[in-house]
């Protein structure tokens, strides 16, 4: 009898409304409720699958891009009508496929809903339960945390000693690559978009020095008074206007990690950038990088930042919002900066 | 009483009138009489020195920086009042430098006048006369072709059956960089602003095909016709919309190499570049390069591109001014593509 109680559940669901150009806003997606949900997996699945009850849902500022209808990207559209989807922790309730059992908890990509139907679950990572909380598995030891690694290490080329700049620096990518390039043993400042971020960057993540970017009527002015030698690593998280007073501060030979342009999410009135004459008088490298290009080095990446976490050598800030029903705000959020770190989302504690 | 004669003679100069900003005009600029000049160097040179009567002359875009009221850039502006400098091909009519002697043929920095008197003699590099025009020491054999030579094998990591764009196609650089890439077994799209010199490409230069970015309305829809599959490699000289274009049609893992924007040499106006966001999603590396910082790689070049000269591989094409007054409409000419070829301007023949 108790079995037969649990067996079935209200699912409610994140969906998208239609296509977008702009940034998004809460009411391009819609929280509906799918009924009641048999929690198993179903007869027609189409081979093995894992039920997931959703744990954590990850706000990345790259979901942005999958609600325009551009099929030339990397990673194809959302489907209107259908939940978004994002990286997740999750709880496997049922399961077909040899390789997960019922009370595994696991990470990979799921939907925006209370229950999730994985039909390719060997995109699914086995999480080992420890004193590593289980969200962190969608920031420090997730995608973010890995953009973070390849960035700084295998696109900046870092060498000890140099001048660091990053910007969105609290965020969820940015406050690891400060981090580790202080560890790198680099000079590093960050941007970030409050005095409350700021204060963050500098007693929190050890950065050497910070600035409210929203304070500084000139980008390239703040930037050369930060770093009156110049900038040799820029890791790019905006775009836009500080892109362009950055340039005008690299040193030469310096390197650019292109990792995301939040600011020119909504393309079609993106500012131009004007001063990439830069990277030919200074002999820059510009590069954008995806990490899912370098899943060969993710086992060494979980190591190291296991070992610094543990060491207390890395810390790391979430900004979590509570209940499936909170996320369609948090995400809209990120891309006015409302976010202090990296943003999840809890749909359950268990 | 020969000798008497022939010691003193008149120099003219092209001097800087004021710094500019915009792209440049004939009057920022004029032919002044220098007066009679000793065809000598000065006891009070301040060092061993060369006194060379200039034969020819390159007209660079680069040198469009020099004329601009700024010092932070690789190399520093002209004098207003004194004359504007470039590379050059010259006779040595007078030594006071043990390795060079009155006779010797030299390429190097020089002013633009008659006759210049070198302070640095060493910066000069000495030509051995032969099958090969004087004047290609400025091109195929000078700075554009080692632009080219460095650009394309250094910057581009090229593999053979790759898509190559090159923007500015029959300028100095890019004619090179197109006959260099088909050597490789690449495919070679050029662009260029006359059906004239869409022409010459196909024809002289041997790419694969060409268009008139003047007679396409959308540069993006034109790279799409001529790179159905998009582009590996991007040869940049222009910067603007055709970077915009690009962007929007390179293949993952495409690399630019970034020589020039000739379009934006009028920086205040220029242009913004709005879809760098390209960079991420294709994993693009864009690359600013100057061929000076590849010297050691010079007299591998002078082989290899002499080898292929010789062997019919590889032809030029030059646009030669004649006469030093003719000079500033050939330099002002090069912003808006009136040049066909390299351009270059004939002081003088012996």
């Amino acid at each position: 009898m108790e079995q037969e109680r649990q067996a079935v559940a209200r699912n409610r669901k994140v969906v998208l409304r239609g296509y977008i150009e702009r940034a998004p806003r809460e009411d391009d997606m819609e929280l509906v409720d799918g009924g009641a949900m048999e929690l198993r997996v179903p007869e027609g699945a189409g081979g093995p699958a894992v039920l997931v009850k959703n744990l954590y849902l990850s706000c990345d500022p790259y979901m942005r891009g999958r609600m325009r209808d551009f099929h030339g990207s990397y990673i194809p559209p959302f489907k209107p009508g259908s939940p978004i989807e994002g990286f997740g922790v999750g709880k496997v309730v049922d399961s077909t496929h040899p390789g997960f059992s019922a009370g595994d908890i696991v990470s990979g990509m799921t939907g925006w809903e209370d229950y999730s139907l994985i039909t390719k679950p060997e995109q699914l990572r086995k999480i080992q339960q420890s004193d590593i909380p289980l969200s962190y598995h969608l920031g420090l030891l997730g995608m973010p945390g890995f953009t973070a690694y390849v960035g700084f290490y295998e696109i900046c080329s870092p060498k000890k000693g140099e001048f660091v700049f990053v910007s969105a620096a609290s965020g969820a990518v940015g406050q690891i690559v400060g981090q580790l390039a202080k560890l790198h043993g680099c000079y590093v400042v960050g941007s970030a978009g409050t005095n409350q971020k700021v204060e963050l960057l500098k007693e929190k993540f050890g950065f050497d020095a910070a600035f409210n970017y929203k304070e500084e009527p000139d980008l390239t002015a703040a930037l050369k008074r930060y770093f009156p030698e110049g900038i040799d690593i820029y890791f790019e998280n905006v775009g836009g206007p500080m892109l362009d007073a950055v340039l005008l501060n690299m040193r030469t030979h310096g390197r650019i990690a292109v990792c995301g342009m939040v600011s020119q999410h909504g393309v079609t009135a993106s500012t131009g950038i004007h001063n990439l004459f830069s990277l030919i008088s200074k002999r820059i490298e510009m590069k954008g990088f995806i990490q899912s290009d370098y899943v060969h080095l993710f086992p060494q990446f979980v190591d190291d930042i296991t070992k610094h976490y543990r060491d207390g050598k890395i810390v790391y800030v979430e900004d979590v919002s509570v209940g499936l029903e909170s996320g369609l705000a948090a995400f809209v959020g990120l891309f006015s900066g409302k976010n202090i770190g990296k943003q999840v989302v809890c749909v359950s504690q268990d």
